[in-house]
């Protein structure tokens, strides 16, 4: 991977519905089209961000919910990640 | 439950509306078509969130009373929960 | 009261229009269909709220002038009630 | 007067037109309708609001200008009074 | 002059349009209806406003422009007035 | 020059189109009816601005680029001058 | 370069698409009329902005991805820049 989040920002890809319905976790309605669950593939270092410290609690591989909307697609080597910040990440899959 | 909500979030559970009728808890008018009363079934570690300290005041089995529309709804092995931040919850039922 | 408010809330119960008018207060207007006096019912435990020390100076029992639209209205065992922060309180009657 | 405003609100009562126009003070165009100078009748105890310390500079019996839309109205024994924020007036007469 | 503004507040005299050709300012545009060059007439106290210490750097009799739409239009003994904050004031002419 | 600005607002003069494409520089489309290259004539103490310490790192003299819809103009012996604050310049010209 | 920005802020220059494609990334959709990758070619000096203290962590020849819509267009000796401030990157390319 050679992108590097500035801040409290981190990468994602999102995961195939395949994937996802295998988990046994189903987005209900119009999320079925654009899934919220990712894998993190890259974390920003975190540190004073617009004057608030902010400590990293994601790490690469970790499997993320995200706000449908949040954070800046971009497409690298034929692949969709979303850059988007930390804070919009609503929980981790354990 | 296997989803662990970052930072001040917790996931809940709508509490179905029999149940509540039980308690003696009816809500009003559009409400009813989407009951505000819920159970807690994962708390966030809480900590600095936005650059304030947050302490997590709820705990898994809570029984609560959220804004309607607050939150980010998902569903897990068939079942809907809503991620939303604990100052969304408005109070605990005893 | 089986109702815990969180944080900086309260829960009150608007007061009726006819003791409302014995103790010589009449509120204006579309007031009129919505009285805005209301007696408190439950105090939350105040302490840190969105990074702010908020001391609770109200207590059961207190009757309050409210904003009207502040707050959000519950049904608790067919009796209608509002749950909202301290800070939407405009005034005690003594 | 048996209302305690809270935190850094205070209660006023408007000065009539008639009052005002021999202290020589005319307010203009549509201001006529509805005059900007008002008594003080209460004052709250200030302190911490809003995670801000305010010291009350005003005493009742303190004739103010306001803003002419801030605060609420409400009518007392037949009186009508206005609760707004400290903050909310503009000027002290002397 | 009997008004006494609170806070960070002045109380502003428009400079008459005559006056401010003397001095070689002319203002552009629809600005001629409306100068926006005035004297200082009153100055609050400065102090603790909305939670910040504010010093007043301005005297009664300067000479400053204000952003046109800025503060709060009164009369008083037939004379128009502005009351606004000192940070609504641009610049100081010497 | 007679305008001292207040806090951390600058008074600056637009340099002249002629001027501007001498050393190079051009402005894309519109920007180029209302050039965004001034000279700044005039500079504010800085200090405490809305509760912040403000370090005014402009002198007289100084080439700047700011934003095409910052500040308020205003006419002096003929010259239009804008007055902005040091936050609204992009950039400095060596 | 001869443009110094200020504060919090850094000028970049956008990359080219062929080379962009060359080293693999394509920017989706109508983002490839306006890419997103650029180079860093001036860094400003950080310290305190708007109340908070900015460390810099670009340096000039850094390729970058910002927001489409972030920052302000100039053009230089025929070439466009554009300037943002630093927290509108949201990523470095290694």
């Amino acid at each position: 991977m050679n992108i590097k989040p500035l801040g409290d920002r981190i990468v994602i890809k999102m995961v195939e519905t395949e994937e996802t319905t295998k988990s046994g976790i189903v987005l209900p309605g119009s999320a079925k089209e654009k899934p919220q669950i990712a894998e993190v593939v890259a974390v920003g270092p975190g540190g004073m961000v617009d004057g608030k410290e902010v400590v990293m609690e994601l790490s690469v591989g970790d499997k993320v919910i995200t706000s449908k909307y949040a954070g800046t697609e971009i497409k690298l080597d034929g692949t969709e990640y979303t850059i988007l910040k930390q804070g919009d990440v609503l929980a981790k899959l354990n």
